[in-house]
């Protein structure tokens, strides 16, 4: 059970070549990607309606899609326009197509209902092109289910223990600052989760030691967490004695160094998800950047190797429940959300629709 | 639901050596192949009676093969002859042959009711062996169902997409022609189909076109399609304006060129299936025939990609049906008759055999 | 269904690290070992309570383990003793610790009803640390059930087919003489077999016979075979003619070689199996202790290639019975007694156990 109405991040731009087709699969649904004459990105099933060959494995021409098996022809519409050997071509010959669209930097593909779907709800997002940040944008696979991803980068407890060798936090200090946090949790209209942490005088993270004259500050973290998996982290950090002047002073004072983590989880079934990301220090520090991604790079291979035993784990335990603890009130307020929303849908095509 | 009332190629007959033997699954049968001290071809069950070790593990002794677990020893009638540390041997203790001809070059196994195989009902076929042609033989192994197989040689009109890199024609001009061939499809008396293809005035493809003096020609391309996967194609190149002087002057003129190729579809289980195919020009162009053996290969692993591809999203796709087109004829009235063979076979099943 | 209330060998004692955790599957439980700061070893469930890390890629800190995911702690009895950003910790969050003794430099492990664990009912064996016989202790896992293992070890006439390229008993004369052998078979108090073969004037095998002088002695080979998997086979050779002097004369005889060979069959689940032998001959030769292991591991990769062999014939032979033979004997008596045991642990289970 996925959420379909919602935009899933795709790709980034980059993913999409300009003459080949690309296959990925979405929230179970196997796509294929390729651009029009004129350079828009087209989406659609990536199965030919006459036997089943892959479209990804066929030619674009055009604005049209040609399967390379027996040579029929689809339209940016999926509506079959040839086939060979036949001189009327029948209209229900078509493959189902999908709105996408591109912005910041990515594409984003809705799965749902077409008339539900609109472009303001596309999430917020800073990508590569982006004039404020110094983003780079990458993507791994991870062989788990995406809220097991969700609820990792909604408990940023782990970074303690699971970032030792990345962010540099494995020492008992850092976890001790982190645990002494003030965090506050907000529930966001459309569903999403803002967690706000505030760490006074906490150790400046040893990455970036060497670029600041200072070792420690006080730290504003802010995540964003959105359906069906946008998670937006933005670092501040402020000379320290900045928060004992109250909350005005927090908005008025000028952080040293601001970074910025854009990231999109994107079921490609229940077992394996595709993380994108793309981070950066804000652009005054653009020179960082790629020492940025390095870091990133560690860190989210870190997460996926303990992701993925937590799934073969979850796997063999198929009637045992997670504890719940105070550190996972982010993630349980996330998952009811999606949940509800997940179960509405299902009634909504359990009443409209055959079969 | 696989054919078993059939004669299925086994293998060509140099596949299966003189003192070792050889394990092969055909139509979802394990079976063990080994030659007798007459160099007569034995099959059986590839399974010891006593503990489901694999005879073609074993050892052959003679005109026996024995179980190198526990040592015992079985006669090409399947019946155990010799039991360590026992002296009286039940008849019970026996393995499962089949029928097996070896004729053509190749070896041919029946694994339905034993009463109805018949020798003259193997297919005709030309092997490495025949003197009309200079046939090279050679196998590859599919990851898909075998019926995918036989729907890709009953419609030849996958050559222009498919085979654009071996045969030379994914050229539009080659498409062109192949599509307005003249084509009758023809249902054999033994189940199997026919299709003749009259190409006037077409291109000699381009891997051939060094050795003739022309580079157009009048094409009559027959193709036999036989009960359970036996695919027999010629292909003969005659002067321009032969086809014009009617069917008379095809029957008497001289083909410039002629090639013959012989294939085999052997179902391995529903989820793979072996091909063996034999191809080459006639004779007295016998030189030619590792060319016309290389262009095979490369053609027959387009066909492979393809088909792997095919069953992978047939795969996802349970509920979903084919859509069938004009060029589908053929391979539909072939599915027909399979369909129609195991039906037949499956209700006499339910009523003759026990549990 | 595989039997809980035994002893099962989890590992030798060297497996098992002072400072990282290790992770062992046995009879389909997913467990960690660790060793607390004394050096004593603790075992438990494979999996956090909070949201089912891998406990095994936690860190040891003391007497406790620590989940790297969020941080728990959990002390050797199982109960999690911290929770980072708790202050309070409920003991129900705990995981299951089972009982594990070291002893014979192997570790053993109880997984059924604790109150039935009795250290006396560890079983006989000798490890690397034994004085009277020069044992190296190693291990290989089969992808097959583990009965397969039993059964092979508990008809040793396998080995003039199996082993014909190790203890080198492929000739038909090895043959004849295991198959002449005089086989005992008793039935042991505690549900195992003892074995004892007599075999008079039998060949020295090829792989001792440099370090002896005499190629032919009288060989008395005796093995046991106790629940769940344990097997202790002793081989004696004596001065030709000891046997004909009867029975007294046998336990005067001083032999002029000795081995001995402990072997522990572990399941992993109901399709994989660890195998740990400890092999060699009596202290006075043990120089020879390197030449028995490198014979024996030759002869257990022969036993392994045919057990896998043997497995995927029997996954695709379901509805197929083994044939009983003569040989037989000892193994079905054998499987008896597991069946009995773990059908009275069923019958337990399905009585006392909620759900």
């Amino acid at each position: 059970m996925l959420l379909r109405n919602c935009w899933y991040m795709a790709g980034w731009q980059s993913d999409f070549a300009s003459t080949t087709p690309t296959s990925r699969t979405i929230a179970g649904e196997a796509l294929v990607f390729y651009r029009r004459s004129n350079g828009e990105l087209v989406v659609m099933e990536d199965r030919c309606s006459h036997r089943f060959a892959p479209l990804s494995r066929g030619r674009v021409e055009g604005d049209d899609i040609r399967c390379m098996y027996h040579g029929l022809k689809f339209g940016p519409d999926g509506v079959c326009n040839h086939i060979p050997q036949q001189s009327y071509v029948s209209n229900r010959i078509r493959v189902r197509t999908f709105p996408i669209i591109e912005r910041h930097g990515a594409a984003w593909i809705w799965l749902g209902e077409t008339n539900k779907a609109q472009s303001e709800h596309v999430p917020h997002f800073a990508g590569p092109s982006n004039y404020e940040w110094s983003m780079v944008p990458d993507q791994i696979e991870l062989q788990a289910n995406y809220a097991l991803l969700n609820d990792n980068l909604l408990d940023l407890s782990h970074v303690a223990f699971v970032h030792r060798e990345s962010f540099g936090a494995g020492d008992e200090a850092s976890a001790t600052e982190f645990s002494r946090a003030e965090v506050t949790t907000t529930s966001l209209a459309n569903g999403g989760v803002r967690v706000e942490r505030r760490m006074r005088n906490a150790t400046v993270p040893p990455y970036v030691r060497d670029y600041l004259e200072t070792k420690r500050a006080d730290f504003y973290v802010k995540s964003e967490h959105l359906i069906p998996g946008i998670f937006l982290l933005n670092t501040r950090c402020y000379p320290l004695g900045t928060f004992d002047q109250g909350e005005e002073a927090l908005s008025c004072a000028t952080p040293f160094l601001a970074e910025f983590s854009c990231q999109a989880v994107t079921p490609i079934n229940e077992r394996a998800t595709r993380y994108f990301f793309a981070l950066g220090p804000w652009s005054a520090l653009g020179d960082l950047k790629q020492f940025y991604l390095d870091i990133g790079r560690r860190a989210f291979a870190e997460d996926r190797a303990m992701l993925e035993a937590q799934q073969e784990v979850i796997d063999r335990s198929p009637n045992a429940r997670f504890a719940n603890l105070t550190m996972d009130k982010a993630s349980a307020a996330f998952r009811a959300q999606m949940n509800k929303l997940i179960r509405e849908e299902g009634a909504l095509h359990a009443s409209y629709e055959p079969g």
